[in-house]
This record gives C-alpha cells, structure tokens and sequence, in this order.
C-alpha cells in the first residue's frame, strides 16, 4: 500500500454492517450502564440518562432490551464476568506468591476507586444494598456473582495454606466469605469516606486472620 | 377517682392543643420516614410516599420541613441518636462481661433483621452505599455517625482488654473501625441472603481477631 492510498483512506472507523451497528449500540449501552449502577445503583438510575450519556436516540432502548429488568440482569453478568477476570489476573500470577497476589488484588482495587474519585463502588455491594426496592429475580443473580468470587478466593487461599503463607487452621471457604462479606463494606465506607484507608483497614485485618494473628 | 369517672374519660387519646398535633404529625413523618430509608435508601424514596404511609395530606410535606434534604439531614441523625441508645443499652450492661455485650449486640441485630424479613439494614450503611446521588452535605452527617458509634464500641473493647478478655495487642481504636467497616458488609449480605450467617460469620471473625486468635 502506497502513502498515496493510505491518505486517500476514510476517515474514522471503517463501515459497518447494520449488524455491527446493533452490536455496537448493544455494547455500548452495556459500558454506560455498567458505569452509572457502579456509582449510584438500579432504583434510581433512569434509562433515559442512560440512553442519552450512550448517545443514542430516547425511546430505542426497547430495539436492544426487553425491559429494564432484562437489561438489569445483563449488567449484573456482564459485571460479575468481568470482575471474575479482574479476580484471575491477580489471583492467577504466577510471578507472586498466593499472598502477594492478594495484596496486588487490594492494591489495585485502591487504585481503581481512587481514578473515579471514590465515586464508584460494586455494582454487586450497590445492587445487594438496594436488594428491597430491586426485582426478586436479581436477588439469586447476585448471589451467584458472589459465591463465584468467593470460590476464586477460596482457591487462592487454599494456594497461599499449602505455600506455608497462612495457618493451617485456616477454614478457606469460610475465609473467603469473610473476605467478601467484609470487603464491601470497605468498599462501601471508601466511598463515603473518599480514601483508600478502609480498604487498608480491612486488608491489615484479614492478612492478620490468615496468618493465626 | 372513681371508676365511673374512669368510665365516662372519652375512649383513644386526650384532646391535643394545635401544638401537639404539629408535633405528633412531625414525629410520625420522621418515624416513617426512618423505616422507609432504612428498606431502601434516600434518593428513590419519594416525599409522596412517606406523607401517603404517615396518612399525612399530600402537599403538606412543607409544613413541617424545608425540604427532601433538610428532612434527610433530621432522618440521619435520629437514626444515629436512636443507634447511639441502643448500643448503649447493650455495652454498657453491666450483668455482661464486656465480650458478652457485643454478643448481645449481635444476637439483638440478628432478631431485628429477622423480625423485618431482613428488607431493613441500616439506614447510614444504606445512604453511605448511595453516597454518590446524595447531597454533599450528608457526608460529613454520615461519617460523625460512623465515628460515634466507633467510639462506643472503641470503649467497650478497652473494657474488655482491661478485663483481660482480649488481646493486649489489639488497637482497639483500629479494631472498632474494623468492627463497623465489616459490619455493614456483613448487614448488606444478610439482607442479600435473608439469613443471619453473614452477621455470625463477620462476628466470628472479628471475635478470632480481638483474641489474637
């Protein structure tokens, strides 16, 4: 290809199929949407603002999603998989022992609320606190979310015990539920409280569970 | 008197001047008020819905508030007072020893949780939770409850370390904003889960901790 060519190229993104545009919109609902319940939850998030921060038309929301619900339990998947990976990347690193790997998990955590100014929690903790005023459906969705990263936890745990890192007292499933029952509370007070310290505070004390204090 | 005189007193309550009724009216708003915040948070309740629970005229509301926020602001801190005498009541009870109390405390938020179907969590950990579509101001509201209630649960621990119930490494200052960190993790769980283990297993781990496990 001559520079003559590549100069004479559109513009932007190449065309798309109408099927890509769907997709595209889909995605990109999903992205806005996924953004807004991490700061401020299900109840009062209006599809309106959703549609209107995605930039697309008001009223073709109903083209993408059966209903608001429907869309609710897309982002609650969408979220649990996607933080499932997170939880992988640290969890899954070989070049850290089990525990080191947990401290990179809670590091990037502290750096990721500090980005978004500690305006942004968990969806799964925002969704689990507005529980009442949500579908009853959601309720075994976000469970479900929540027993997978605790079984990822588990396993990292079970890792760090048979490394010598933590006592071998150490029940690793009920570890792990502490470790999730705990760290949205954190996560929650980090918000409120605008600073990584309860995060720490959390972590400091659960490092010293794992080790037998 | 006599029990005729008794019998002839006009059946329900005394007749009230304007003032009490104002007063009662007011009493009842915020009564109501703190029980829907505490189902479901601030910012999707609407002032509509509480004057319709409290049996109060529509459009009344600012009769007895200046607004939605100003009616917040009161919300937080009689649930923090209403909090503050119910710990009181259980870590300062004296036919306890200290580790008792918290036990007390916790069995004493179990039955409350069950008792409302766990639809009811607390009311600050609800509105921490949405922090972000509050406003501004009832940060600071939000954080002065945390730290009363820290402190209450900060002396408790010095009693109980005195007592020689607990470690004498443990910060207890450190460990009551632990306790309160987690605990509202542990109240968001329950409500999740309709099941009281979140509570015991959070409280579990914060007794192995306090014991230096």
């Amino acid at each position: 290809m001559t520079q003559t060519e590549n100069v004479k190229r559109k513009r932007g993104r190449p065309p798309k199929t109408a099927n890509n545009d769907f997709r595209d919109t889909r995605q990109e609902l999903i992205k806005v949407g996924l953004s807004v319940l991490t700061e401020r939850g299900y109840s009062y998030t209006g599809i309106d603002e959703i549609l209107r921060k995605a930039g697309v038309p008001k009223g073709s929301f109903y083209h993408y999603f059966d209903n608001k619900e429907s869309f609710g339990r897309i982002l609650i998947e969408a979220y649990g998989r996607y933080f499932a990976g997170k939880l992988d990347r640290w969890f899954q690193d070989r070049t850290l022992t089990p525990l080191q790997r947990l401290d990179a998990f809670v590091e990037d955590a502290k750096a990721g609320m500090k980005r978004f100014e500690y305006r942004r929690g968990c969806l799964i903790g925002n969704l689990g606190q507005e529980m009442t005023a949500l579908p009853e459906g959601f309720r075994a969705l976000l469970q479900d979310v929540f027993r997978d990263w605790e079984r990822r936890t588990e396993e990292l745990l079970a890792e760090a015990q048979e490394a010598g890192e933590i006592s071998p007292d150490v029940q690793c499933e009920q570890m792990s539920h502490f470790f999730w029952i705990g760290w949205e509370g954190a996560v929650l007070r980090a918000k409120l409280d605008q600073s990584p310290k309860p995060l720490d505070r959390f972590a400091e004390g659960f490092r010293s569970l794992l080790r037998g204090v």
